[in-house]
Order: C-alpha cells, then sequence, then structure tokens
C-alpha cells in the first residue's frame, strides 16, 4: 500500500482561531498521510491521532521506498482487510502542532525573523492540535468522522475532539491514556525536559544553527523509554543479562543489557527528534485537563447533550496511565450520558503495549468499528 | 542526645582483603557514629546500615549543635526509650565506602597523587563496604551483633552482612529492599549515570578543582526521587496543584507544584553530595546479587548451616523494591533454613516509607529486638 505525505498550510488571521494560550500563530503547515478512499457520502473517515512522538507516517511505504524499509508506525493495525480497513475507511492521520515531522513546531523558520521559532515558539495546547488537525478535514471536505482513534497522547487528542467538535464525532477510541496527567506523569515529565535544559548545546532552544542538546535529548529518551515499559516486560526482556554474558568490568561501561538498550535507543531517538519539541510537546500533555473545568477551558461536561460512541482501553501492566485512571475517564464520559465500553487487556508490556501487534487489540478494534452506523 | 562522629583508618596490605574487583584500595577510613553503650558481656551491639545518600549520623545531635537543629536520619527510631533503645542497646553506624561523607570515596585524597581520586577510585561492592564496617567493629571489639538493620542499599548491607558474617550476626532486618536489581531499577539507576555524564562539568570525574557537574547531578536526584515515591504518596501531596495556586504561564516555568518540589530537591542534593558518589554505589547496588551464585561470589545458600532470626519488610507503595521481590528474598531464606518472619506494611508513601515515622514500623522493630536472646 504505497502512500505520500501531504502538507496543508493555513493563515491565522486576526479574528480566527486563536492558541489556547491566547497568542496568533501564523501560518500553521500541518503534515499528513491518508490511506484508503474517502467514499461518496463522505461518510467513512477515521482520524488516527498519533503518540508523543510519532508522525503522520501511519501506515504502508511511501512510493520511494520500493525495499518497503519504512512501515508506518501502525502498519499492522491499518491496511486492506486489516483492524483498521482501508478497504472500507477513509484514513487520515495528521503529525501534530509543535512537533517536527513535517508540521509547524520550533524547529520551523519563524517568518518574522526568517530563523527557527525556538523558544519564541509559542505554548500549544492539546487543543491547539486538535483544531489545526480540524482545518485539515475542513480541507479534505470531511464534516462528519466514522471515529478518532489513539493511544497515550494520540488518546487525549481522542478525547479532546470529542468535547471540542462532539458533532463531527461518531465514534472515539481513547487508548492506554488519562483525562488529565498524574503528579506521576507530570514528574517524568520534569525531569526529562530539565535533562534537554541541562544541557549546553540546548542553549535555551537556540541551537539550530550549532550541534544541538544530543546528549540531554538521548537522557530525556531514556527517562520515557522506562515509563513505556513496566517491570514485568524488562524482567523478561533484560532481567539481569549481561552484556554478551561477560563478567563485571567493574568500571562505568554497560554491564548489563537493558543499560546498553536504554542509551542506544536514547541516541537513535536524539537522531531523529527535535529536543524542543520533547519541551512543547510534554508540555502540552501535562496542561491537558479534561476532568475539571477550569475558567473556559472545556472539560468532559461539554459532552452534556451529545451522544458519541466509545470504546475506552486500557493495559494492565501501563504505569503511565494506570487502569484506575481509565475506569475514571469512564465513569466521567457516562456520567454525560454517553455509550461507553470499556476494555481492560491483559498484557505485561507496559505502556506501549498499543504499538505491539496484538491480535486481541485488532479484534476489538475492528468490531466497534463496524458496529458503528453510518450516518 | 549529643554525639560525636568518629573515623577509623586503616591500611589494607598485600595480603589482607582485597575489594572484589581485585584491587587493593589502601588506605581505608571509615567514619562512624555510635549511641548508647556497649554492654561487658559486648553483646548488645546493633548496626544500622543507611542507605544510598545517608550517612553516620543516625540519631541524635552533634556537641556544636546547640539548637538541635541537626537531627540524625532515623531521629524517630533510634534513642531512649524509641524502637531502636539506646538504654539497651549500643548503636553502631558508619558511613559506606565509596560515600562522601567521611568515608573514603572519589572525592577522598589518591595518596598516591596528591589529588581527589575521581574515577581512579576502583569500583566497590556492597560487599567491599560490609568488609569496612567489619574493620571497624573489630576496632571497636565487638564479635557479635545482636542485630544488622537497614533499609533500601542499607537493606543490601543487611544481607551481606548474613552471608559474608554469618556467625557474628545474631538477627537481620532487611527493609524496602531486595536480593537483587531488576532490570527496572537498574534502568533508572542507568539513567541517573547518563544524567550525570552527560554534564560537561562532569569531565570524566576529574572536576573537583572547578565548579561540579550541579545540572546533572540535580537532574539524577530527580530520577531518584520520583522512583522514591509512589503514584499516590504524589497524587495526595500534589495532584496537579500550580504553584502559588496561578493559572498556567504558558512557559517553561515551573507551574505545578510537584514541578517545583523536584528542581528543589535536585538543587538541594547537589549542594550535599558528591556525584562521582553517586556513580560508584548506584553501580554497586545494581551489581549487588545474592540470588544466584555467579563464580566464587556469594549468595544466600551460604546461610545453609547458620542461624539467624530475619525480620524482612516492604511497603505495599514501593514500585523500586516491590513485596513480590521481598516474598521471593523470604523464600530463599527459608529454604536455607533460617528463622524468617514477614511484614508488609501498608502505606502510600512508596520506598521511602521507612524514613517516615510510622509507630507500625517502631513497634514491629521493638518487639522483634526484644525477642533476640542474649547470647
Amino acid at each position: 500500500m504505497k502512500v505520500s505525505k501531504e502538507t496543508f498550510s493555513y493563515e491565522v488571521t486576526e479574528d480566527s482561531q486563536l492558541l489556547d494560550s491566547g497568542i496568533r500563530l501564523s501560518p500553521i503547515t500541518i503534515a499528513y498521510e491518508t490511506l484508503g478512499e474517502l467514499n461518496e457520502a463522505r461518510d467513512n473517515a477515521i482520524l488516527i491521532c498519533h503518540a508523543f512522538s510519532g508522525d503522520s507516517h501511519v501506515a504502508g511505504f511511501y512510493e520511494d521506498d520500493p525495499q518497503e524499509s519504512n512501515p508506518g508506525w501502525w502498519n499492522f493495525m491499518v491496511g486492506p482487510g486489516k483492524g483498521i480497513n482501508t478497504d472500507k475507511y477513509f484514513i487520515v492521520c495528521c503529525n501534530i502542532l509543535g512537533s517536527c515531522m513535517g508540521s509547524t513546531g520550533p524547529s520551523s523558520i519563524n517568518p518574522k525573523t526568517g530563523k527557527p521559532y525556538g523558544l519564541d515558539f509559542p505554548m500549544v495546547t492539546i487543543g491547539d492540535m486538535v483544531v489545526s488537525q480540524k482545518q485539515v478535514l475542513d480541507h479534505l471536505g470531511i464534516t462528519r468522522l466514522h471515529s478518532v482513534i489513539g493511544g497515550s497522547v494520540g488518546g487525549m487528542q481522542v478525547l479532546e475532539w470529542c468535547v471540542r467538535y462532539p458533532e463531527m464525532v461518531k465514534s472515539a477510541i481513547p487508548i492506554a491514556t488519562t483525562m488529565r496527567h498524574s503528579a506521576l506523569a507530570i514528574a517524568f515529565n520534569e525531569v526529562a525536559r530539565q535533562a534537554i535544559m541541562v544541557d549546553p548545546n540546548w542553549n535555551k532552544g537556540d541551537y539550530y544553527q550549532n550541534p544541538g542538546p544530543d546528549l540531554g535529548l538521548a537522557v530525556a529518551r531514556m527517562i520515557g523509554h522506562v515509563t513505556y515499559l513496566s517491570d514485568e516486560a524488562m524482567r523478561r526482556k533484560f532481567g539481569r543479562k549481561r552484556q554478551d554474558n561477560k563478567d563485571f568490568s567493574f568500571n562505568f561501561e554497560a554491564n548489563f543489557q537493558v543499560e546498553s538498550y536504554l542509551r542506544y535507543q536514547g541516541s537513535k531517538f536524539a537522531a531523529r527528534f527535535d529536543a524542543n519539541s520533547v519541551l512543547y510537546i510534554s508540555k502540552a500533555a501535562d496542561y491537558f485537563d479534561l476532568a475539571d473545568k477550569i475558567n473556559t477551558r472545556e472539560s468532559l461536561q461539554d459532552l452534556q447533550g451529545s451522544h458519541s460512541k466509545f470504546l475506552v482501553i486500557s493495559y494492565t501492566s501501563d504505569w503511565l496511565y494506570p487502569t484506575y485512571q481509565a475506569k475514571e475517564l469512564v465513569q466521567a464520559l457516562k456520567r454525560t450520558g454517553q455509550d461507553v465500553s470499556f476494555c481492560e487487556i491483559e498484557a505485561d508490556c507496559g505502556h506501549d503495549a498499543f504499538l505491539i501487534k496484538d491480535s486481541r487489540l485488532t479484534n476489538l478494534l475492528e468490531g466497534f468499528l463496524d458496529g458503528i452506523e453510518p450516518s
């Protein structure tokens, strides 16, 4: 299945939507990819929202990748005859605002200066991300979504979609996510941010002409990576296995496989992702809060009167957004009269479980999507 | 109760004990404090082993502290009429080898160069720490311990004492500890080490003449601090409370109280502790493994034939050394014929619970210690 990366750019004028911070960011470019065909009734579109460091390349292969070496991040789930079936559905996936994978973010050129924004980039929220995705759907002529689906930070976008544009959302599948970050989740994000900001190469976000804060970014990713796994998964995968089965070296080399693995994950991430984007996206996730009505901001209470079908999914070993938080979400949705199904999947691989092929998740999604009536 | 800090220094000659790495470290100085009186039978001594960043100042106040502003770290537990009763027992607490609180460590002067060791300091193990504590007890004329007590890395020392010198240990109380680090615990330590080592001020450990890696060390401590707390404790203590109850600032200031708290803990720690000591002690904890017999190293199997009384204590919300690991320890001890009591304390404050005043722990320790027959 061949796909191509498209971009949609738009100007934000004085009277059009400002960011939640009250600042006007313009122009905004959103990179997106589509799979399948939009039907004539325009009622078979599904929006897939990616997680923290993901991108718009959700499935398939690019035209210029004849060896098919670069599949999308959810390739096992999305495609012809798969759980999210591109023979039936038209799939849209946008790179989030604030990221660095084609959409406008801190590494983009600030038209006022001709240089990358750096810390002059305004803070964006999950709501701002969703508003920019709405622009893409308007551009594509889509007014109603068969479903919005996403895991982790993608799941936050799913929930935000439901409260910002309830009339557009027929169904929603938030996976391994939360209505709001716990103190623990904020704490891990803050430590990751500090790891980046103490790297002198970070230079207050102004590093695009120089070597960037790769070392700090690698440490930040190592922290993130630990939170995506679970105690059980790490015991199974690494335990106390030593590198090359060698005895202890009695120095600070990586003696254990888990050390070597984390160092590799850290440096691999630093090679592909922008450190400032980590700062902005992590802050957006920390700010996200649909549990309480704060000032004029949206909350799940705004769903009162609207009717979407929800499938909430959590994983037993996810300690970043544990099942108790998914249950709180289910209760909050039910209080507003929504039709909510909930499934906790037994899995020992932690928060990232939804990115690992598993027929239980595939079957759940396929069955739920088939049960949504066309409008 | 006034105490004073003593030091004991000794030379390690060619034929005396080498470190587990095979290297000879000499001279070795161990800072220690004592409380109470050693009785004539010399059978009322209790050794208390401190945790990662602790010191020999376990309880009481120094003579030069008339305001009593600097109590020992376990002051609520140790003293006249307290859980560990200094009216009955003679308490010894040593700063661990590799630390920076008076005992020999990487910040000590290397006699060969006249400069601080830095990374020329040899790797030390939990076993090496225990061997150096034994030297202090020899110096004090103590041949049998009423009990050895410690939490976390202190608990590892307790277990190591039991296998290195089983004939000296009448009873042992390992608290919130493990027989060996899980992959998760190693992972957190490795991320903390990397946070220090990527700080350019670390300078491969050679920073004692210059500003040290305080920023990296602060990040390392923030990571550690998160693992010492629990999801529940952080929700109760911080939740999503904002600094000064202010609305979001939409910048990278500390918006949430938990962020501000962690930053404070990080910089406070950097002001009092040596970064290289964090590297060495964390590695010693990662290497520690009494579960399997690796080469000629000790394991709990070596307890076969000896008889100590054990009280193993874990906390429900400790996710660094969870209860399942304490239960594995209990099983391993029972297999060697030891007399083991086990108590899991219901507490939502995480790994550090043993450092928080709680009458349940106090009563447990008091009762257990009273039940040990004098030899």
